[in-house]
């Protein structure tokens, strides 16, 4: 299963205006589709998040994958290891510079280089053999893997520029009543059994409010989760928990670091308040874990094999946190349909992946997709694990190659949400976490 | 893939008189060969420990195993777990008992009753698609698997009795300067890199002293271990420590239970001693892991894919104890050239696992083995990774019959290494853990 061929191929996908702690989503947002053609004239596909020194590393480790059997994978990794420089470690992801979490990143962009290579080579050995890449890691759990409705404050418009503007999906949503009509239009469509709130954008108690008006919408059973990306002081963190105690089945990222998301647990704690706090921010990698354990800081990660170095490791991640008492859930980037097909198969075949799982998909515009066939269907909120060869889906490449070509023309490269914030929102615009 | 047959053939195998710190090896032990067949006639094999109650679970779960695919492994862990009983957990292996350690235990018999189906259903899938079983776990990360030079204490003989009694491979060794000349002889025959020496025999001073000869013997660069199996006090343990401070890659299991490993190890510290506590004993599964990193109890785990449920789980372990700044090493028990491969195929296939592995395999007689072409070759202290499909292995069949048909005749069942102690040994034999 001889690798003879590694295409990189950035493209630019549009996004809506979607608000967060720092910013708002530029028009567009580019991904970079990974093409591992083994000798036998098989192609498999992986999908990593953009960004320039992504693009660089993908490119600087081609020679480690072109003439490699795609099943001696774990090579792979080690070589990338060795291969990245430092200081390209530091510097990987723009928005998570933004974020302020790059220096607890060292090892980070090794995973990311590795993760679409990964997942590219099991699509191709999947294909190869005829199975579904679940069943090369053990099999599945379950046969159809569910998402969370995933909400944010927006504006107006639906994305991309000019010739290339989206009609919005979803309309503007900056208050608790549009948040819910956003919420209802997006389970009729897809069925999603529970909802998660992108946060930090309006003061704490709008958000609680919108947390509260959706419990009153959707009923007592819908598990309802918040996620300010470390928007909050200790001291509002503490203040959420307790107004949302009831409320929320998990408390995702609200205050920075791993020190104050432990200050937040121990103070809930103490207040008799056992709900678990996630993360995607405190815990990003192998690297963080024993400290967050040490300090409880969290008691769900939110595993993301983008960022984790791959599906076998997202696996090992779930017997990991199964070991120390956690949960495991799934955080999503604005992504294709190949980064779904990836998630649900890990998901199918990981015992510890119980919560519902994050994704972006419904705010995809069905033309920005590279999937023969269109979007893959979400079903009662959840996507069927393929019996097909491989992840189960094919590339159209006529849709991949006008992505690309929309990423040769558009100016948007490394994600800038906070000087797209200060260009069309607010001059005066500072990141502030925690702002409240 | 699907599994049509499931064949689990109870055999006995020559063992010598090795002694431990409960007892003495009986002249047979058992093991359980699991044979899995799909319905293309492809057979794939696995290895477990004997107990009765071993074997009564693996007949158990027989209806789990035929008719499904040999891919979806997973599921059947989960069927397993939801199917023993949990009395049936505290009472698998007899000798776990003896050395008091079933308490802990409770999950591990589902471990070991998927273990062996696990390894064959991968050499099964491995054969079907023609690829060895490392590279079905993200392929090799090395080409040949170090293993150490595995010395005991013993008396005269070779094990089996009558007409099925075995010449004697290593004379008697009750001194420690036998034991420098069972090591000579051994590593002469085999090339180990390391050595470790089965302790809590002699009384611990005359066991320093072994280790200081052998330190003279094999020279300043021979990583040399020691493992007591629980034979001492944590005062002796310290004191042994102390004494060997210089002299020990690592400390494997010197006193029981993870509060008494814990003690001994800040004792060590506390005197300026860095040297990493390994064990097989205080934590034999995920479920002991979380209290054992809370209260540093051991540095180096010493994995069994027979007690961890398998390859995969092996893999996982091996990314758990990295994140925890934790080694990696392999234990092992008496067994056939089955459990070897599978031991060979998932280190050659973990970047975790640095350390020479455990294996009582040059105390296999080599008429006693059920591998085609005789015993697997160790060159230069190392196992070669098979490139051929599976775990590379052939069984010799009319060597299989006979092994059962040798559990069929003699009388050794369950292990009885205290009550053989007392009828060859000293009648008045009492196990005593810690013993000094």
């Amino acid at each position: 299963m001889k690798i003879t061929e590694m295409k990189v191929t950035p493209v630019s996908i549009a996004d809506a205006p979607l608000r967060n702690s720092i910013g708002i989503h530029e028009p567009y947002v580019g991904r970079i589709v990974v093409e591992l053609v083994s000798e036998d004239g098989v192609s498999g596909f992986g999908e990593s998040a953009f960004s320039t020194q992504m693009l660089a590393d993908l490119e600087s480790v081609r020679d480690v994958i072109v003439g490699r059997d795609a099943l001696q994978i774990t090579q792979v990794r080690q070589i990338i290891d060795s291969r990245l420089h430092p200081e390209a470690k530091d510097s990987l992801d723009g928005v998570l510079q933004a974020f302020d979490l790059t220096p607890r990143r060292k090892t980070t962009a090794v995973e990311r280089t590795f993760s679409p290579i990964e997942v590219a080579s099991l699509d191709l050995v999947g294909q190869s053999f005829g199975v579904p890449v679940c069943d090369l890691l053990g099999g599945r759990v379950r046969d159809a893997v569910p998402f969370s409705a995933y909400l944010f404050y927006k504006h107006a418009g639906g994305g991309g520029e000019g010739d290339d503007a989206r009609d919005e999906i979803y309309p503007e949503a900056m208050t608790a009543k549009a948040v819910v009509a956003q919420a209802k239009q997006m389970i009729a469509e897809y069925g999603f059994p529970s909802i998660k709130l992108k946060g930090g954008v309006l003061p704490p108690d709008d958000e609680i409010e919108a947390i509260h008006q959706l419990r009153a919408a959707f009923g007592p059973d819908v598990p309802l989760r918040i996620d300010p990306n470390c928007a909050w002081t200790v001291e509002t963190s503490v203040h959420v928990g307790k107004e949302l105690a009831h409320e929320l089945e998990y408390f995702e990222d609200p205050t920075p670091g791993i020190d104050g998301m432990s200050a937040v647990r121990k103070e809930l704690l103490a207040a008799g308040i056992e709900m678990p706090l996630a993360t995607n921010m405190a815990v990003t990698s192998y690297a963080e874990i024993q400290e967050s354990v040490e300090k409880d800081a969290v008691q769900v990660i939110l595993g993301d094999h983008h960022y984790w170095g791959g599906l076998r490791s997202i696996a090992e991640l779930g017997r990991l946190c199964e070991t120390f008492g956690m949960g495991l859930s799934m955080h999503s980037n604005s992504h294709l349909g190949i980064s779904l097909m990836a998630m649900t198969h890990v998901a199918a075949a990981t015992p510890n992946l119980t919560y519902d799982a994050d994704t972006h998909y419904p705010w995809l515009h069905p033309e920005d997709d590279v999937i023969e066939g269109g979007k893959i269907a979400i079903k009662d909120g959840a996507v069927g694990v393929p019996s097909t060869p491989g992840l189960g889906i094919e590339i159209d490449r006529d849709a991949l190659a006008r992505g690309h070509e929309r990423f040769q023309r558009v100016p948007y490269r490394d994600r800038d949400d906070i000087g797209y914030m200060r260009r069309t929102v607010d001059p005066d615009w500072e990141k502030l976490l925690p702002r409240w």
